[in-house]
């Protein structure tokens, strides 16, 4: 009964096997592996992109402020919304790689960005007035932060604001594969075809030990990404371990397989709550994250029979008892149940 | 009829006389000048602050960008009101010299942080946690951006509750002195007493030709800032030329003086306007500057006959009419009559 | 016979198993898992050091750069030979970590730094004038990038002249496990108890995919290394995936195993190269990388045979036919004999 | 008898009453002062650069600092004399405004860089190299810090080398007048028809009181300047106090004026030094400032009878007599004659 992030989850087999297929002999450093050739060419296949320039990193936050600092210059300002990971949860991390570049917050339901309140954040700019920060990109997280999905003709919308006031548009994947499934677009739909200029795509939460790719749909950017993934400490000289698991993570479909029974198994949990007397789903349930309220004698029971999730109410010090649940590849229709009987009692 | 701004004055005769004074022989450099033992010691006074360490720069900017980058660390945040010079009109230069720290908004009427807002912004912040950056500290601009002004006891309050959850206290003093004439306090009042760490001390809104104090009420932090000082590019050889005008700025009270023409002109301004048919003040008007509704055609006949100020409809692509006018201690009562009758008609 | 660098060689079959032990349902990620506990005791008592603080990233160039940080601030400078990795190979990491804090070069044969050139680096800074950088740190690579090792003695000797001056002492371990076998000393006698305060501790070369540890003898600067961690983008979700690898690399002394089988690789070579006619060593072999001239076309028989390694006359653009060559645990006496004989002739 | 530097002295004349000329009534902030559009084409017409872009700022470091800032990305290089200001006086303000750009180091006789030394350093920067920084820039200082010049020929054979190499060249100048009128070149010469593309333009040392200018040849870096001067903190909203100075410097050629009367007064003192018995220049003097030795009676003597000036043997703890000495426009021969009086004994 594990709820508590989807970065708590094992591996799956399949990416032990690649490792250990991959270790063998010499192999040139710094991602000019053979093993990463092979993933360009599938992730340019699979996003139908063939002169996008591809790269792998080891964490969701390098992925992410190593794309924007390749949008942003130190005096710009990248929008994203009030709950994006890059502005909550990173630690300064994206003004740090983007030596002094700015986050400004759009607020919008539900974890997306409110397309009106983008304009009216967009006309705020001057662009070329040197007083304020230089309007520079907008970041979308797709799973959104409150496990809500951005549909492609969403993207669409607000990546069109974005590029019509001449701004750069950045994915934050981190749960790319979990939007993606859920949306029943294909990759390039969700990304470069809706104004998508750069994706972190994300592989950590899905299922890898720590690999994600950075994807510039425009490779105009490819030699400035380099040197950024180098001087940031991100070029990983036995680079054959970050493209095994990556290969491994492309092969057979199984990224979407893997976001799938997540996604499952999140909808399971999120009928059950929902049947529940006192239960309350807080955000449309699209992916594999929900946030939910339920009476305080079920958390009790959950909790003491071990299930490890995050009760929101504690951690803003108020006094609801609000929930966010995520589950992973791993999670079990076992574990649901057994979760969901005890919050019944 | 000049209202874009009070960095559009002159400066008083005094200032030029004191440069001519200070313009004889040799003086050590880099802020050793004899002249500045005096400035240091006569601002301690005004403060009664007999241990704060007192520097000069050129610019706002610098003297609130230097002061925060001693209170923040890069993983750091700094709260500041959603309209704050240094969110909204130093184009990242905060960010730059805290080195990626970042800036936090915290709304409220009139330019004013809320005091409920302050508390749940703190609330959000997680001291420790390493994921989000670190509450550092809590900068108030008095005067506000617009145009109202923090009593000492508003101050405190704000103060004690950033101090409660161990956060430093900055204030953005650029229109320091029009805050403190009408407030009626005592510059100690306005500051330490209050909770008050470090002060921007504005001197060239006020009619200096660019210089601004930082005084730290507490020393420790000095031998950072002047590490910082240098190599933010703000330390002087030809100090004494900025230690002489901020010399007669403190002499015979001169700063008082311009502060309350400035304000008295503003006042001027905001009785002529309240007067009007279709006039209206959008915040009160406590110090030099103020936010003014009235009819278009008055707008028109005063553009036309060459008033100077921020038409704010045009600035945010909006439609309504309001205006920001800045007044400063040279401001005559025959440009603020003037410009009352072109709007009159 | 791949010669060209440590980094392109395949792990050990421990560490595959290792992974696939821990890969087993859920663990508490940000270096909370179970496995990082032993990791951490496991350490503290090689190193006798049982305050220490430690903690796991992903490339040798985030441990520098993360250790360095917390030892030189933005205005200080850090004391470094001139073929230091840190001044040559990082892409100005160590400056972007340090947010601007600068490298100084100091002389010295075969990659050591010499004391008297130590000495007078010295002198030249002044401690606590704004115009120089401050002196803040001296960082020692051990193995030095030579070849050549460093004894506890000659550590000592360096520390000590820093620390005479106020500056705190880092070592770059990326070959530490080499330098530590070839010496003959303990870890705590070649580190802390020579002054060291940071080290960088290797295990990417020598035998693991991509993880290093950092240890710091003083704990007073573990929470700031833990937010320089974050905001560097190092810290790791599935952090169990690096705790598992550490913790085969230490078990059974494998990682001394490793390193002596490197080492012994090297020493082979450099017997080899050494009886060669025209054969040279241009710096003792003390480690597992070696620096060599031989006849040009030993050269080109042994490069054409696929015998890859570094040419370094032609990297400099030069005549000379020098030659860097490294070994690793992976290094085969056939390799060797084979190599030997194509340059032989 | 004051050498310690040219920063210690007052201003001409000139510069006070052009202050209080431009003291009258309501100007534009921010360089869009009437005072500014006539300094701008003056400088252009003295530059032979009808295009240059021209901006103020009040320091000379932060005049070299947003320079290379614009010539150097944080992964870049660049290249400067051992001696060089940037390198050893700003206090790692050049990295820090470079958002950790690095500064590298080439040797060379008397201040000027040496043109082998160069073509070696350029051919150690491995250009697209990941792991190295990137050359990006040259940097001459011209007066060099050891009272030398650069003629036009040298300054043009060492930016030939380096834009060959594909780097941009600067000219530290903050001694520019010194060496334009002691090479006898003119300003284009000595600058963008000898290869410089960006120019710190000295005022304070010869005469201002903290205003230089940047001249960029090609304004195709204009507004990145701009962006970078604002976030600086060093964009004047009463800029016409910058402006005004800079006027009155240029009307009349009173810079030339100011830099001939300093360098007079060098080759006096040189001359009088050389003449004592054990006196000795160290460097050839050919601008206005000088390095000599002389014996330690003559030191005590001028000394104790108040002369101030660097004692380098004290600064560096060594047991030499050499001195820094420096003449200003304001140094008049019977100070000269004074000091060397004391000297004789």
């Amino acid at each position: 009964m594990f709820f508590a992030s989807d970065n708590a989850s094992a591996v799956p087999p399949q990416v032990i096997d690649a490792l250990a297929r991959a270790n063998d002999g010499y192999e040139m450093p710094y991602g000019n592996d053979t093993v990463m050739t092979g993933v360009r060419a599938r992730l340019r296949e699979v996003f139908e992109a063939p002169e996008a320039a591809v790269y792998l990193v080891s964490t969701g936050t390098a992925a992410n402020v190593l794309s924007l600092a390749c949008l942003c210059p130190p005096w710009g300002a990248v929008l994203c919304h009030d709950t994006a990971h890059v502005q909550v949860d990173e630690c300064n991390a994206p003004e740090a790689f983007m030596n002094g570049g700015k986050l400004l917050t759009v607020p919008g339901d539900g974890g997306r960005i409110d397309p009106e309140a983008l304009k009216e954040a967009l006309a705020r700019l001057l662009p070329a007035a040197v007083h304020n920060a230089q309007p520079a990109a907008l970041t979308l997280t797709n799973t959104t932060e409150m496990g809500t999905v951005y549909s492609p003709d969403q993207v669409a919308q607000l990546a069109g604001l974005a590029k019509g006031a001449g701004l750069s548009v950045h994915m934050d994947g981190a749960r790319f594969a979990n939007a993606l499934v859920s949306s029943g677009a294909t990759p390039a739909e969700m990304t470069w075809k809706a104004g998508v200029d750069v994706l972190s795509f994300g592989g950590t939460k899905n299922g890898l030990m720590g690999v994600e790719a950075v994807i510039l749909f425009d490779p105009a950017k490819a030699q400035e990404f380099e040197f950024r993934r180098k001087r940031g400490a991100q070029l990983f000289s036995k680079h054959r371990y970050l493209s095994a698991q990556m290969q491994a993570y492309l092969a057979d479909d199984l990224w979407l397989d893997l976001a799938k029974r997540a996604n499952r198994a999140a909808a399971r949990l999120a009928d059950g709550i929902a049947a529940l007397p006192g239960g309350r789903l807080m955000h449309p349930v699209e992916a594999n994250m929900l946030f939910a309220e339920f009476p305080a004698e079920g958390h009790a029971r959950a909790t003491a029979a071990g299930a490890t999730y995050y009760n929101l109410a504690e951690l803003a010090g108020g006094s609801e008892l609000g929930a966010r649940l995520v589950t992973s590849w791993s999670t079990s229709d076992a574990e649901v149940d057994a979760f969901l009987s005890h919050l019944r009692g």
